[in-house]
């Protein structure tokens, strides 16, 4: 069993042996504060005391989340001259609280607005895998992180697939969570309807551990019943959300079902595109996230946007041509939506669907603004189904040969059903590891 | 002890005493059914059985909450051919259950928004006290209803005023409880952030009785606390609420005010208008009330805009002009000031200031369109303040001479505190009749 100490020093060696890729992943870093962290949780373990299951564990945090002392830069030039954070983001506090070792901010797109993961302030992370192709993003730098073994538990944001997006094209394991379990005070806002804050990390395990720190829930609500795959009711959505998939992640896709089906799983393929095409059609003429973007950053606009990515511009003022009627009721029909979709949750445990339909392309390939735009939206389709519906959901890595780019596996739950879906999380890996 | 039966055919006889008047009253009666809920009443007391301190009462209710097999009008010649209700609404169900006996549906306000109570299309309901002049809206027949004797207790709503204003220019009781409380199913909305449901009544126990079973509260929650008005701590915002006010209305005001002290009531002015005026401030561009109002109506128009009233339809086209993020904003920030508000709270029991500062003006004075939209600024400005801040408030009639125009005292209280307010209210109420 290694020490806390150690584990951090891993990381840190491994951070300083490419401290040019390092740059771009984390957009700061805390040596010296970890090392005591480390040391304190490592004198607690000596002498039989405990915080938690994450006490000594290396935690990284997107850099849209308040550190006391440290500038939040949500990805972008034009907060990098605000004053420092005078405290904590309660879900720092919180893993703070649970013995955690904070180890840097990591690096996101700006303002949290896009699922590539292209930041022309602070440098683009390279995908762990290959650095010329995208990392994906929101969360960018804590899925590169923790793939790159930079860290153990990076904790990032989901409003339309921040978290799922890297973790899928990263090969490691993300959650997002229900809106409203994990609390938000101290995120930079993107969207005010949308945002979660969820953990990515090599497993399920940790993700739930580090789910259930920043929720804020007591040692026996953290604790996961025994699930297993057998008997397990799984809804396969074929349809809109499998058009214009890559061959390879259709195959790995059905490798991993086939797996989930010979250990007793029930697979039906169902035919929800009514309920699964809805948040696109009802966000025809401009969406939720563009329009609370929009009033989060009127503030700065017109005047400061010379300094915004003109990616991230352009979408934020297309949310500024919404008008007020056609939100609300946006809004509304959402809440209408969201009903009928949990009728047709009810006979299922999970629905399964590849958390993004590519593996990740060059970072070159997406410089012309229209390809860029396209990935983006086709990055974000599959996810962003399930935070217009506010579903717990999951991505897993796929098997795959070590040389192949990573695919990831999404699985949703029904609403508020978020310790479920990590409970079914740790079975469907077990299943996927052994075959 | 009248039974129920008798006090509703009293109700009757008033009520065909002038069927011309009544018809501006009322949209629908429900003599039949009522008769039998009346019988029923009667009955179950006869055996010593009750279903609680409403069984038998007479109630109306406002045309824009559903009661099974009629048209739902919301005030407007819009809805008269829509299909009739299926289900009673929420709070018409509960009171049905509470024994409550049905005699008709109140005319209002076209969809609830103005608070001067003219409607072109059903008539306009003369003031109880002066035919010639306003009811005061939205909930016009409500207020008229109660102050006239043709229903005990009349449920109205209020997103601005709705309930308060109709009480006051009338010269009965009315209360606005918190936006949660009180469920809307099967109300015809005006604002999702503002609509709340709350009942006029000729006593703060009778309010708070309805109130009781409109909340679904149990026995035990119903019960109020014997409060006394000595000790009461009341703040009187002195300024802006207090600014345009008649000469009449004022002396009103202090000499209750006046009561009130002398019976031990520790009264401050507070200079609160930056909390006060915020509302209209932040809302500059647009209101709540006004962008909802026209995501409501946006299946409507423009198709259908001339069967409008023109002063409804100019009111829902200005929240047309809002934009999304300026929307958002205002929901964003209102939320500060809330909490601000409620700082400002915490060293008093209520907030003390008139409900209109005027009394009722003829209908014929607001026949020009500058002279309604003025009038209805003002009628509304007191009371929307508390809409905007969600809290509670209870509208009284100062005691005045029978032949005076009658003047309406606001006590608005902490937030959610709804209860504690109609405790208090019982205790000023019988504070201002030993006067």
């Amino acid at each position: 069993m290694t020490t806390s100490l150690e584990r951090l020093e891993q990381c840190l060696v491994r951070i300083h042996g490419d401290s040019e890729r390092a740059r771009r992943i984390f957009t700061h870093l805390y040596e010296d504060s970890a090392r005591e962290e480390a040391q304190a949780a490592d004198a607690r373990a000596r002498h039989g005391r405990s915080l938690g299951p994450l006490d000594g564990r290396i935690v990284s945090v997107k850099d849209l989340l308040d550190v006391a002392g440290t500038v939040t830069t949500a990805g972008s030039r034009l907060l990098a001259q605000a004053p420092a954070a005078r405290q904590d983001a309660a879900v720092v506090a919180r893993l703070r609280a649970a013995g955690c070792v904070v180890i840097g901010k990591t690096n996101m797109t700006e303002f949290a607005f896009s699922g590539i993961g292209i930041n022309p302030h602070f440098g683009t992370p390279g995908n762990a895998r290959d650095a010329t192709r995208i990392p994906g993003g929101s969360s960018s730098g804590a899925g590169v992180a923790v793939a790159l073994g930079l860290c153990e538990i990076a904790v990032g944001s989901d409003t339309g697939g921040s978290v799922r997006i890297p973790a899928a094209l990263n090969g490691v394991t993300g959650f997002k969570p229900s809106v409203q379990r994990v609390p938000r005070e101290g995120a930079f806002p993107l969207s005010f309807s949308l945002d979660s804050i969820g953990p990515l990390a090599a497993s399920v395990a940790d993700c739930a551990m580090a789910d259930a720190v920043m929720a804020g829930l007591s040692p026996d609500q953290a604790e996961l019943p025994e699930r297993r795959v057998r008997g397990l009711r799984i809804a396969v959505p074929r349809g809109l959300l499998f058009s214009e998939a890559d061959a390879q992640v259709l195959q790995a896709f059905e490798q991993a079902l086939e797996v989930l089906r010979r250990q007793g799983a029930q697979i039906d393929d169902v035919a929800w595109d009514e309920w699964l095409s809805a948040p696109f059609q009802i966000q025809r003429k401009g969406t939720l996230i563009a329009a609370e973007a929009a009033a989060i950053h009127q503030p700065y606009l017109p005047d400061r946007a010379a300094e915004y990515d003109p990616l991230v511009l352009a979408r934020i003022e297309r949310g500024m041509a919404l008008d007020a009627a056609s939100y609300i009721r946006i809004l509304q029909q959402r809440v209408q939506l969201q009903r009928a979709f949990d009728r047709r949750m009810t006979g299922y445990d999970l629905v399964m669907l590849p958390t993004v339909v590519f593996t990740a392309p060059s970072i070159a390939s997406l410089a012309d603004e229209e390809a860029f735009m396209k990935a983006n939206a086709l990055a974000l389709r599959n996810t962003s189904v399930f935070n217009f519906h506010d579903l717990p959901a999951l991505s897993l890595p796929a098997p795959r040969d070590a040389q192949e780019l990573p695919v990831g596996l999404m699985f949703a739950g029904a609403r508020l059903a978020d310790r479920a879906v990590l409970a079914l999380g740790l079975a469907i890996e077990r299943a996927l590891h052994a075959a």
